[in-house]
């Protein structure tokens, strides 16, 4: 049985929705980020960088969510083209996912709501940067159905997760008609569904 | 023939990294940053989320520098293990780089020497996510010859590039003692000096 630590976070969710997608079983379980429980001893000795969510497969212990999908993806032989051009494409979206618009809408909500004092240089660099990725992704997503072409992906996986939490970063889908089409249809599958079930549960529960 | 778009970033020598120890040929063609070359409509039609680096092989066109990597390494069967757990770490250390050191490096740089007014707390934050990256990493490399195992891969060219440019981030490696031994050896490879040598000239002659 596959195992997955993880909380209702942007990141989190992108570990059910494969999982789902792909109809493997696994144990979601909670780390609750609010109280620090990703720092803990225990915890740190399965993803040493602190961060929620891990995979565990008996002896196999696998962190970082992009990572993940990549593994469950050549695994199952699903959701990513094995060659070529649409591969390549796949890869494109999930760095630009990890390197740009993840870290500009995580630090747009930090600084907007949680930073102990006003940082107005920091609250425009981010709040500007999510808003440019943001567009970017439109762009993308005005020439293809989804994030990496003509099929679902883990590229939209990736994408959907901080889409999902896109209030934190003070970011709405008004000047972004693209990405609001691609997000209503992502999140109307039921793998889809079924994960932010799960996902969103792990915070009521904890 | 390869053309490769870069400047002497951490993240285009990355690229040529790949290409010296790989052995392919390629020309290197400077985007020069400092003059917001990267935004130019004619470099947003090879690559919209306006970055360098990005190869062009006829009519392929691929952006970010760590989608780059994994498509040399599948294309040539090098610098990335075929399956198993040896190929999952390889992703995981490069979504940690991606999503990770990568961003708190450049956020630490600009916020210690670019932001136009002092933000204590975006310097504090960044400064402390640089250096709590680099112990993360120092931890990975304390178990391990390279970044994803006994052997060299592209988990390695990843890391090296934002590690060669940390004066810039304020990171030095007193206490990493482990990046600093792993540092010395990738550096001291041949492919690795032509690379530095061919991507520093970027800068000298634009």
């Amino acid at each position: 049985m596959l195992t997955v630590y993880a909380y209702s976070t942007p990141n989190s969710i992108k570990v059910p929705i494969a999982l789902e997608e792909l109809g493997l079983d696994y144990d979601l379980l909670a780390v609750n980020v609010r109280k620090g429980e990703q720092k803990a001893p225990d915890f740190l000795a399965l993803n040493p960088n602190g961060k929620v969510p891990v995979l565990v497969d008996g002896e196999f212990v696998l962190a970082d969510s992009a990572a993940i999908l990549v593994h469950l993806a050549e695994t199952t032989g699903r959701l990513l083209p094995a060659d070529g051009l649409k591969r390549a494409r796949v890869f494109e979206q999930l760095f630009f996912h990890a390197s740009a618009l993840s870290p500009a809408f995580g630090q747009a909500g930090f600084f907007q709501r949680l930073a102990a004092e006003p940082q107005p240089i920091a609250i425009e660099r981010f709040s500007n940067e999510a808003k440019r990725t943001l567009s970017v992704l439109d762009g993308v997503l005005a020439r293809r159905r989804f994030a990496a072409g003509p099929d679902f992906t883990i590229a939209d996986i990736a994408h959907f997760g901080w889409l999902w939490r896109r209030e934190f970063a003070g970011v709405d889908l008004d000047a972004a008609p693209n990405v609001a089409r691609w997000y209503a249809e992502v999140e109307a599958r039921p793998a889809v569904q079924r994960a932010i079930a799960r996902t969103t549960a792990l915070a009521s529960a904890a």
